[in-house]
């Protein structure tokens, strides 16, 4: 069964999907550094007959000034192949005729530029940072209350994420914060919901053992992927601690130094 | 039985603890108000022969500033009647040998003085409301993630509270965002913890059946104070809302229009 596990498995991938922030670089002052290796092994999945797409939770920037830093770092990377939880929350709002008010970082707020937000019936709360204040979770929360029916749209559900001078706080803090004020359970957008993952197979074409995912989270990136049905291998950089590789209920198929590796790897059992 | 439920019980009871804050008054810019009817009830408790204590989770101010605030209101009370989650936590602090980094409001830092804050090897967090700003947050979450075991105070557990101008979000909520981001579970102090409540009655030197608490908050007035032998009462004053009266869990012994109406009763049952 050597072919069905890691890395025998790549020998029938179709597709990958990485995750981007302490995959392909990590975050800090300016743009941040590429992680290296990562920059040539992007190069070398894309002259591959291997489908390739981007995946992350960034909630801080729109896609085309996140994909625009990434390309200054030397990424090869174009905006239609990275997939984020604020155009998803997008579609979800105009589906369900929602009109959401809006606790996000200033720059995200250009995502949401198509949408109605007079008399909101939703939030949606995104990695807002320092708009996090008292101030700002008490006006959310007082729109939640003010609902017959509250709906909490939460863009991702991290705990926390690490910068170049130390750890922050991430969304899903202040998710279980207004979970717990209003006794309501969020709507997560992105890693690790499934409907998020699926929508990228989809726009691969393809099923979901036909797919790898590579990341440094093992809970959202390796346990959203495996969810699906797909395999899910994790790094050794980026938010990766040592204790992930006995973690209680998620197991990776595989863990690898970088992703340099992990491309190396894939490319080897396909010749 | 009819001695053994409400107000039937009032024959046999030797004391009454009263929440403050939606029983007593309610807050709100400078004072707050006082309800219509408490003065009086607290003068007719402490005419009576029955014991009086005050317990509150108020944590914005030092008990001191707290009471003075209640006596220019008009209440007959002082300092060593009151119970606060504060004064709780320096006697734990003190007797685990623990140093506190402090997330409460400026006006509580003085409870705290007589306690060691150097190189901290835990955090308390209070009702610290505009102080909960990302930046303060992170920090206490810096402090927790810093600490091979990480332990975590939460003077109360409320989610929110009504002042004049609104809801407000409670430390409750805060401390929930600090349990996620840190994979831990808080240990509250304070109202509904039997602990505080039992605090109480060793103080009045009586047994849980011989006392009656009478408070705005179902769960953690009420049920607390079931949960720990006594009967509970609640006012339809404060947070009450009518909901309270079909809760899933939680049922009143009793249920006023407010403490002058609860006061009558029970003195009443003992003439």
């Amino acid at each position: 069964m050597a072919d069905s596990g890691w890395p025998g498995c790549a020998k029938s991938l179709k597709g990958v999907i990485l995750d981007m922030c302490g995959v392909l670089y990590d975050s800090g002052e300016g743009d941040g550094v590429a992680i290296p290796g990562s920059i040539e092994a992007v190069k070398k999945l894309k002259a591959s007959d291997l489908l390739l797409r981007f995946c992350t939770n960034e909630t801080q920037a729109t896609r085309e000034t996140f994909v625009a830093k990434l390309q200054r770092l030397g990424f090869d990377i174009s905006v239609s192949e990275v997939f984020s939880p604020a155009p998803a929350a997008v579609a979800v709002l105009k589906e369900r005729g929602l009109r959401p008010h809006l606790l996000v970082y200033d720059g995200l707020i250009p995502e949401f530029d198509s949408v109605n937000k007079a008399n909101p019936n939703c939030v949606v709360i995104g990695d807002a940072a320092e708009k996090f204040s008292y101030q700002n979770l008490n006006e959310a929360f007082r729109v939640l209350i003010g609902l017959e029916k509250p709906v909490l749209f939460s863009l991702g559900q991290g705990r926390y994420y690490k910068e170049t001078d130390g750890l922050k706080l991430d969304v899903g803090v202040y998710m279980k914060a207004l979970e717990y004020a209003c006794d309501l359970k969020a709507e997560v957008i992105g890693k690790p919901s499934p409907t998020f993952f699926q929508s990228v197979l989809n726009d691969m074409g393809l099923q979901p053992h036909e797919a790898l995912m590579i990341g440094d989270d093992l809970v959202n990136d390796v346990g959203g992927a495996q969810h699906c049905g797909m395999k899910g291998v994790q790094v050794r950089t980026g938010k990766y601690r040592p204790c992930d590789e006995r973690h209680p209920t998620v197991t990776a198929d595989g863990t690898v130094d970088n992703l340099a590796q992990a491309v190396d790897m894939i490319l080897n059992q396909r010749h």
